[in-house]
């Protein structure tokens, strides 16, 4: 048949999983770790499975593990979102986005994407008949140039994304770009999104700017978030949404028929788990002195690291080395010095090639001495 | 905001399995097993997440479950779908359904829908802007009238969705009906989705007539099956799409953005357990023995039973109890005599209401004891 995405090819992240695979290579490419979720964790998901709670969880998701998000989101950012009206449990953070984006994006409205951008938001802003407004972000410091965005929106704008902390780029929001924004929107009706999906990966004593902080912003938000990557178990694909009541209820609407509910047994486990708040609280230590050892053993690279303020990736500018596309130069590296990266044209639509390449420094040290060590070879 | 889904309220199946709860009836409504999966089966996935199996599933789902599914699909329909090219797992049947519909409508198309229907069909064929043409089975033998059915094809019929056996009615297609598909559709361009996912559940030495029995239809169909139905854990959703190259490389591109992958471990516990012939052989006498059981004890009740070939549903006719409407009388059922069902106006586009009532018979032989003699009472 004639596509509906006739643009969509096999994802970056396979091909580049599979090429560091075909050729031996260390995968910091597709992001997710190299060890797994912790013990404790995986000992509760076998306990609930051989204990018989496999049969659908409520739609909305497990009671307790919705209780348990309202709580620490009140601790975090010191709101409590209702667990029965605002907080919707669903098949991986990506279920969530399309949910989202489902939910409010009619034909023909159009929604501001800032690039670089995570590859599934523009295939799911055309399958619901919107049209992507690319905003880029300045270069090199990636960071939102708000009069553009202001200037980008018409009558149309129905949504914007946000992204923060911001895969590919480790940028994060500030409080300024909070206030920026809800002074920008103040006069329209633009729903937000929230991809907030590394919220446990901020550095340098900063503090995650969520949507959720502001009321004016949480009123018109979309706020998700990914139990994969907060607890090193990027395949079982629990995530969740926090939303307004109205915003929520048209939210799950959608997911009802999406996927209608998520894992049961897993659900029951981080429900479990989330009970004692150090299990999220050390997050930020843990990932920051891995950001530290990878950016700390590249100094001695020909690559210029790009400063990472959160999630677990590391951009590297390669300038200095190469001409190279950066498409063509992650696959040199993959097959010829044995490191799979990402690169960051493939998050643009136009393919903006800055000759950069990202680096997921979610391993264990062993990996990332081992990776830098052949990185510094070049 | 104005709703893409204005007429969705909370789903019968959350509503009377709250209403059951609440009342301490016991739940034959929505559509679950009160046991639990096989405990091997159960070991198995709790064995692969302690040992790390937890991060991303390839996109198309892991090889050696894809694999099993294919030699299982040959063992039962004599066809072996390549697992390369033509097998996808998702998130559940439910995510599996909406790839498939949204793989191929398109707005303006029109898509027949055979009623009473899945709740699902209808909402993810109007998200993708598509017009739901609806066919009624007959009654009270629940048929495909095919003149009919080719009465309602127009230029602008895009797909045919296909349940087989039949949720709620427990129908399934014969060799017959294939062929009179074959025939209708043999000179459009029509698609077929098979919502195939009680294909384990079909009784009295009758076989499951799938759609990749035909090559004519498979090579226009997508097939989909359910994990959860198959072994009694409906609460992992995991399930697969079977459809030609073609075919499955539309439905990727949409899963690709829905949900990305499936859970890890789950995928690597099911490949094992599927590598044992029998743990899908004996099913179809596990659950007709659960048929026998309940409809003999409903003789002895002023129901009048609707005969099951498949599923795990049996419908009965209440007319010689009351005139009520179906859902008033399903929500009396529950609170006064304590048994839940579902009522079968609810999937129906006009609600027509043919004073029938659903009940799930997947239950311990102690639960459908004590049913029935509650029922008997009335
Ligand atoms: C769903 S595969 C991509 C994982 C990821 O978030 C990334 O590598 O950016
Ligand atoms: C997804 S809840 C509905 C379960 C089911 O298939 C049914 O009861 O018909």
């Amino acid at each position: 048949p004639p596509s509906k995405l006739p643009q969509v090819g096999t994802s970056i992240f396979s091909v580049m999983s599979q090429l560091a695979q075909g050729h031996g290579a260390i995968n910091l490419s597709q992001g997710f770790p190299d060890f797994s979720c912790p013990a404790e964790l995986a000992e509760l998901v076998g306990t609930y499975t051989r204990n018989g709670f496999n049969q659908y969880a409520p739609m909305t998701g497990v009671a307790k593990l919705r209780e348990n998000i309202s709580r620490k989101t009140e601790l975090l950012y010191s709101v409590a979102p209702n667990p029965e009206t605002e907080i919707t449990i669903t098949s991986g953070a990506t279920e969530a986005l399309f949910c989202a984006i489902a939910a409010v994006v009619r034909p023909g409205d159009e929604v501001l994407v800032i690039e670089p951008a995570y590859d599934s938001y523009v295939p799911a802003i055309l399958l619901n008949g919107g049209q992507p407004v690319f905003i880029p972000l300045s270069f090199p410091d990636y960071k939102i140039d708000w009069n553009l965005v202001k200037s980008r929106i018409t009558p149309k704008t129905r949504l914007l994304l946000l992204n923060s902390p911001h895969n590919p780029t480790g940028a994060t929001l500030s409080t300024e770009d909070l206030a920026s924004l809800s002074e920008i929107i103040r006069d329209t009706n633009i729903f937000l999104i929230g991809d907030e999906v590394y919220e446990h990966m901020v550095y340098d004593g900063q503090l995650h700017q969520s949507l959720l902080r502001r009321a004016e912003l949480f009123s018109r938000s979309f706020i998700i978030s990914s139990f994969g990557k907060t607890y090193h178990a990027t395949g079982w694909k629990v995530g969740y949404c926090v939303a307004p009541p109205a915003l929520t209820q048209e939210f799950r609407k959608i997911h009802q028929y999406l996927t209608f509910s998520t894992i049961t047994p897993v659900q029951y486990a981080l429900a479990d788990y989330l009970e004692n708040t150090e299990h999220y609280l050390n997050l930020p230590a843990f990932y920051e002195q891995k950001r530290n050892l990878f950016s700390h053993l590249m100094v001695s690279s020909r690559f210029e690291i790009i400063p990472s303020a959160g999630t677990y990736f590391q951009l590297a500018h390669y300038k200095d080395i190469t001409d190279e596309p950066d498409v063509a130069f992650a696959k040199r590296l993959t097959q010829e010095i044995g490191v799979a990266a990402i690169p960051v044209s493939v998050f643009y639509h136009n393919q903006q090639d800055n000759k950069v390449l990202r680096f997921c420094f979610a391993k264990n040290e062993a990996t990332l001495r081992q990776a830098a060590e052949k990185l510094c070879v070049l």
